[in-house]
């Protein structure tokens, strides 16, 4: 296993090297990944940033860091060290003028070795640091760049980064990384999907009644709300993670599991998407901001108060009904939520099949029996179960029982699960971009999105309040339950 | 739970009230559900046999037996009690000539209980025992007779029985006893069916690639040989016990779980089944006949050795390739199998699904995806499977891992699981046939059973002769795999 995961030779230049991504999740990943003996021993990660440190101080600050990031019965001092002497950090000014010499040199000294440019850092320098990298000829057919979102806040910025990246990189070499797309249950939605003759006769609108696609967070914005209120959460969460989820729910099989096959299939169900505009928006959509809380019986405040009282429409929270208008998926909802400051934490992909055409149990009604569910949960614990109807044991007449077939990893498997990150920096480096967003998927989802964020604009309403701790803004229950159906709480 | 099991006040006859069935199976059933408190007080069970026993010399017997027959955690020393006074014994030759005055006594004590006559007894007195019954003007409204296997050793004899049976009670009346269909896992396959929308659309031949049913048994015919002789493997099992899980299994959704919806879509199915017939019969089918072998490591006789050296054609061994003819499932072969001594006992249905139409995972041909199966075991450990395939967790490449999904009873239920017989007696004294033989369904049975019995005597070939301890036959191995197939052995 071993030397089917381990990389080739790498340098791994992280701009943004002592913010908070690399420290709580890139260098984290690396070195879990070194410590499972899958980094090359010429590997190198060199930070940069603008925080004056040689490598030796850099090495401190991360070593100080480490253990707090990774999981406890991963800490391992002889890994650590190893880990810690790769590390290397240079100087850089990215917004100033001098030339990157430093980095010209430390690069130069491997010269055969795949260099990864990782942008965690922000999206306005994007450009910029293409450019220079370009004017160091630090960029040859070996290298990479991962970009973090947000690529844009509309379609315009977004096609103004892909070009400024684009100008230096070719597509294949550009990663713009999803990490909901590296998590085990995201992939093995695939595998499930595809692995299995199951599931796809059932996979349309023959057989599945609605798709819930959710990712509820208990956290609020806190320091970060002046950032956030530039974003918001359609921009923050929809237009990326939800959306990507929902092409892989939805996409036709692809012909192979490799990059263009794949994000072809992805891009046409983006593509597919009903557009919502104008007046169709505020019936298919809600949006809502927190207000003062109560989170785990602690009292919080509201997003305004964060705001330092500033006024603000931006929505902290949005759940819409979006639909796919192919032969697969007509008239199947797929009903998406996302907020700040809710009552769980919970990321989850709903799939809801139909109800039992007829029920042949005696005096058991057809809506008392629970239709069947398929849920696959990337947060917190990564798991998927099918939600079946069965006997419940005994003499007598016929009882049902609804029994979650669990498929949770943690129980099957022995081994430990690698974070989203581990598994997407690997592909990076062994450059395959099956699992990231192709630039015409980015701009694809953007074009959907930009409307929904017109129309909000332009109707002059408010979002709607809803106090933090609770399920988000009554007219989100509202929004499916006119439809017949509920929002899935707690799996059992 | 125990208010909804509980049994109307009832006597029980149990014709061949000292022998094995009775002992073994029947008196066990009866504690337990009395020890659950579903029997009324005013139940009351009478043997009858030609053993010349008085009540207390019949409870004694059984004193003496019980704990033998009932799992040890069900001993209990109170319950034993109060069910051993439930007892009675009344000595009647059935053969004879004598008025049956000590029964006819005995039941006029309890004129409104529910009559249950339960024919433990050879089938050549089923008969005689119902006309005497009626001459004893013992069968009234309340009444229900229980008929155990064989009903006939082919469709002449099976009719008249029937015709003798149906000149003393009505249809609705007569419960002919196939204790595989009281197994929860049997069940539990019409809830899975039917309480799933997911199963139903892939329940025929354009998800399904074939369906394999198998008895397997490791004990011999031992001191029953001389018996079993007159029968054979096909008329032991496959007209009935492995005819009607096929039934099961293939049957149109009923419009309720009724007696008469099932058993008319259980019936429509013998009768869609392909005749075996001629030639036809040599190819499908292949009989055997075990031979001295090891079981355990211990050596054991052949089956001949068993009948004294007595020449013998008997099969103690068929497997044999079935096929529904109607839309659902034209082209999708069942498999059949059945035997003693074979290396291992179990019973079950296999449901395999077809292999993935094509692979999408790099590496993987089509031919390395384990197709989808659905096992449900009846023997020895009751259980349902649904093995599907996921990913392996870890970075890298996708790596396919077939997971076997577990229903299996014991660990998702607390409760005991009650065995077949308790929960069929349940059904008798409540009056409700559903799970028993219709005359029409056994009487089918014969009709597509009787060709093959005929097309072997006339081939005058031998049953193939197999070791003791092994699978059976090769030819058996033959038959499948000529299809491109396998046997399904132990389950993970």
């Amino acid at each position: 296993m071993s030397a089917a995961n381990s990389l080739a030779p790498c340098d791994i230049v992280v701009f943004g090297g002592t913010g908070d991504l690399a420290i709580r999740k890139l260098l984290p990943a690396l070195y879990l990944r070194d410590r499972d003996g899958h980094l090359d021993d010429a590997t190198r990660i060199v930070a940069v940033s603008r925080a004056g440190l040689d490598d030796a101080g850099y090495r401190d600050k991360i070593a100080a860091e480490l253990r707090g990031f990774v999981p406890e019965d991963c800490h391992d001092t002889t890994s650590e060290e190893r880990f810690l002497a790769r590390l290397h950090h240079i100087t850089i000014d990215i917004a100033g003028q001098d030339p990157w010499l430093e980095l010209i040199t430390r690069l130069s000294e491997a010269p055969d070795s795949v260099r990864v440019f990782y942008l965690a850092c922000a999206p306005r320098l994007f450009g910029p640091v293409c450019q220079k990298l370009s004017e160091a000829r630090l960029v040859n057919e070996q290298s990479r760049v991962v970009l973090e979102k947000p690529i844009g806040h509309d379609l315009a910025s977004a096609r103004a980064i892909n070009d400024d990246v684009g100008a230096v990189f070719a597509e294949k070499q550009i990663f713009r990384i999803d990490h909901y797309l590296g998590k085990e249950t995201v992939q093995n939605l695939l595998v499930l999907r595809f692995a299995n003759a199951l599931l796809e006769p059932l996979w349309n609108s023959g057989a599945i009644d609605h798709v819930q696609i959710t990712a509820s967070e208990t956290v609020g914005t806190g320091s970060r709300a002046g950032y956030y209120d530039t974003s918001g959460a359609l921009r923050d969460m929809v237009q990326n993670h939800l959306l990507q989820l929902l092409c892989l729910v939805a996409m036709e099989p692809p012909t192979r599991l490799d990059r263009d096959a794949v994000r072809d299939e992805k891009l046409k169900v983006l593509q597919a998407l009903r557009p919502l505009e104008g007046p169709d928006v505020l019936r298919a959509t809600v949006r809502g901001q927190y207000a003062p809380g109560l989170v785990d019986g602690e009292p919080v405040a509201g997003y305004l108060d964060e705001l330092d009282g500033k006024p603000s429409n931006t929505e902290t929270f949005v759940a819409l009904k979006a639909e796919v208008g192919n032969w697969r998926w007509a008239g199947v909802p797929f009903y998406l939520r996302t907020g700040k400051r809710l009552e769980r934490r919970a990321s989850e992909v709903v799939v809801q099949f139909n109800p039992v055409a007829h029920s042949i149990f005696p005096g058991i009604a057809d809506e008392f029996i629970a239709p069947n569910r398929l849920v696959i949960r990337l947060q917190p614990d990564e798991a998927i179960r099918l939600h079946l109807v069965t006997k419940e044991p005994g003499p007598g007449g016929v009882r049902l029982r609804q029994v979650p077939l669990n498929l949770s990893f943690a129980e099957t498997f022995e081994s430990r699960l690698p974070d989203a990150y581990e598994r997407l920096l690997g592909d990076v480096v062994r450059g395959d971009p099956t699992l990231f967003m192709r630039r015409d998927e980015v701009e694809a989802a953007w074009q959907w999105t930009e409307p929904i964020l017109a129309a909000w604009e332009q109707s002059g309403t408010r979002p709607k309040r809803y106090a933090a701790g609770t399920s988000g803004p009554t007219a989100a229950t509202a929004l499916i339950e006119r439809d017949g159906r509920t929002w899935h709480e707690e799996d059992v």
